[in-house]
């Protein structure tokens, strides 16, 4: 038997029944919290830890995320803003074609193309389907909440940053239920859509002529002190964008008829201001882009199928893993059954910092997503450990005021087997159906594992060039800001 | 030496150094919260604990309390609304004349003689003031944030509750600074009061007539879920009921730049929200007036000298004692050497379990009235110990949706030595200057046993007439709803 003079200080670290048992002894232990880096990854975490452009680079990729301020500046249609032709279509998520697309996408897809007179019926758009051209919204700038479908005549919102001079374009929100994001396509859907195109979209542009562009980050920062999330919960950020424009939306020269019904449309919608957040997270995480040996996620977009993220590190790469179903809650009358896997572009919210990643600072929103008050601020708090920042603006009260957990680190998931919690809609698997419910759902760890790889193979490429010093140092001051 | 075969289990009440004394011989110890009553009120406690009207009283009293739902009708002149004559000016808080008031009252009715035209200075207003008719705004069903000054001209709010059929009323907020509320009479504050009675009134008088009733229980219910709590943070609800009436805004047939004016007005102030809350915490508190034998406050109010209350079981009587300088943060360039003594009817939220009571609901109330977080909640929590209910309907996202704690108790504050938590703006002690800052401030235990003592009193006339068992059950169902 072992004595000790003095009593033991114990640190346990990823060792949860030696920690149990030393505490029922009376001994004062330390728990660490540790886990194994998942299997297989030790050597592209070696190899990425020894890659000397990494910290630099990460340090400038979220110093872009987080002080980057895009702002509302117009609307315009997709056609042109995106180069969008007649007969192309953009879709959430990483590529995808239109065999391997879920049920809600080709939901989605049928609606656009009725409402963009290729086809008078759905029954026609589908025979036309398989032969449009299909690209994901991210490559062009884009982003769209859950099938994310954009066709040329639809309104995008227009998000500009002046500070590092990135431009993001996003669709306008329809609502909630049988809409088209959704993967619904009935008369009332595509209806909509043309009401949107012919009174919501001109009403807004003329207001945003007179009142100039909208601080969107700046609302976004009220609205986590005022329980929004950014992302499945945003009647704080709705409310606080009316208030913005209202006055000025007053004064424009369209019949008072159209004002009023462009005013209830927004009112009767709470989710209105999450595609103005997303393409500002667009905006924002595409400042961050191609830092060479950079680690920090840009993008995280789901198909429906996969899930698939992009790094500053490694260009326009996607990595994909198969799109889970989320756990959550379900609107009456539906079933986990009637879910379709993970989808949409939404989660640009918690690519910034926002969405999963701020629910600490959105108590009420267990009760569209499920779980307690305390799992949602454990939810934020364990984003602390896979994130390279605490966003400077966006503030949680409830944590004394503390930054959101922002810049999502492919090592550190990689190295703590920690996802980012993602906070989404769920939309009904089968086309035409719409919304179920809402919930929470883990990435698929194959996205990032991929990632950590794929930036190990250029950070040992950089090793074997054997670069001489004088050259790193050169490419390591290109990250600098300009002055 | 004692010997226990077995571990002691000990309860303490009270006894913090014996609770801590036990602990630190590894004893189990269980403490109560406990403090003895306030000192020299055991006699008028046992006299209202043995009343046998209380029980049922407070239940009533309570329910009324909870289950109103009074909604804003219109708005009105005050002097057609109360009966208010030329020359008759109401104030906050228990009845005070001119000779006792203080420096922000004064200020107040300085400004209010000008905005009457009854002066034409403020010097001329001086030399009038100590012979106008002065009332409480409680004594006409009214209410006033701060000095709580309401003239003949003045618009009011109308606020009427359809389940009991109280009806309320409040002036219009008028924003921040330098305003009449805090004793400012400038210019500027005069002609604020004329624009608001020319273009604001008139304006939200159409829209209500087009909007019909609004819900402003609904809408504070939702604000709680947003980080109000309904006093000094109405950021939430202020929006909210922009949104609720703004489509009907549009549609008023008056000229599109009062249109805009108004609702820039409205914009511009995050507590225009205040005064919807406290004419419908007015009506509310109303309905639980007038039942003999409760113990339930109905009205908590400060004149800027005395903090006073009146119960349920009281009528119209005021227990009053001095009010105290609230403790929080001064705007720049004051201190405390500048604040008045508390002042207002704004205490009315906290009457109904709002204000003070709901700081759990509402973080980030901190940096405007000091403290932190975990105060906050703390404040929220204690309340439970004086109140009779858990609101129904105003529910605290971050206590697992409790609902606030609401109807509080004269004999449980005197029983705990638990005073009511109050957050308030405070206003500077000299007449013209203005709001000086906001924080959180104690009522006077003088107010609360003295209540005690006339609820003894009226528990102990009542035993005196040894009433027969059938009238006592008679006065019992009167209490009861009516079919």
């Amino acid at each position: 038997m072992m004595r000790l003079d003095e009593a033991p200080a114990v640190v346990t670290a990823g060792l949860g029944l030696f920690n149990d048992s030393l505490g029922a002894q009376a001994a004062e232990v330390t728990p660490v919290a540790w886990r194994p880096p998942l299997p297989g990854t030790e050597d592209a975490l070696a190899a990425v830890a020894t890659d000397p452009r990494t910290v630099v680079a990460n340090a400038e990729a979220v110093r872009r995320l987080t002080t980057s301020r895009p702002r509302l500046v117009g609307i315009e249609r997709a056609g042109d803003a995106l180069g969008l032709e007649r007969g192309e279509f953009l879709h959430a998520g990483p590529p995808i074609a239109w065999a391997d697309a879920s049920g809600p996408v080709r939901g989605a897809l049928l609606g656009a193309i009725v409402y963009e007179n290729m086809a008078d019926s759905v029954e026609a758009a589908e025979a036309l389907a398989p032969m449009v051209s299909l690209a994901p919204t991210h490559s062009r700038h884009a982003v769209g909440p859950m099938a994310g479908v954009v066709s040329p005549s639809m309104p995008v919102f227009v998000m500009h940053d002046d500070v590092f001079g990135s431009t993001a374009y996003c669709t306008l929100n329809e609502g909630l239920g049988k809409v088209l994001r959704f993967g619904a396509y009935s008369n009332e859907v595509i209806e909509r859509l043309q009401w949107m195109e012919r009174v919501l979209a001109p009403v807004l542009a003329a207001t945003l002529r007179r009142h100039g562009p909208v601080d969107l980050p700046s609302i976004l920062a009220q609205a986590l002190q005022m329980g929004d999330e950014g992302h499945n919960r945003n009647r704080a950020g709705t409310s606080l964008f009316i208030r913005e424009i209202v006055a000025d939306l007053i004064g424009v020269e369209l019949p008072t008829a159209d004002l009023a019904a462009a005013l209830r449309f927004i009112n009767g919608n709470d989710h209105f201001m999450l595609n103005l957040a997303m393409g500002m997270g667009k905006a924002a995480a595409d400042c961050a882009r191609d830092l060479p040996g950079s680690t920090m996620v840009v993008a995280m977009a789901r198909n429906g199928t996969e899930f698939g993220i992009q790094t500053a590190g490694t260009g326009d790469a996607w990595f994909t893993g198969p799109a889970e179903v989320p756990e959550g809650l379900y609107f009456s009358g539906f079933t986990a059954e009637d879910a379709n896997p993970d989808l949409g572009d939404s989660t640009i919210m918690e690519t910034v910092g926002l969405g999963g990643f701020a629910m600490a600072a959105a108590p009420a929103i267990v009760q569209f997503v499920g779980g307690d008050v305390s799992a949602a601020i454990e939810n934020t708090q364990r984003m602390y450990e896979i994130t390279l920042a605490e966003h400077p603006l966006y503030q949680i009260p409830a944590l004394g005021f503390r930054g959101t957990p922002a810049g999502i680190d492919v090592t550190l998931v990689v190295r703590t087997d920690t996802v980012p919690v993602v906070n989404t809609g769920i939309a009904g698997r089968e086309p035409g159906v719409g919304q179920v419910g809402a919930g929470i759902v883990d990435p698929p760890r194959q996205a990032f594992v991929d990632a950590a790889t794929a930036l190990a193979g250029r950070a040992q490429a950089v090793a074997d060039m054997t670069l001489p010093a004088a050259t790193l140092t050169s490419e390591k001051s290109e990250l600098l800001p300009s002055s």
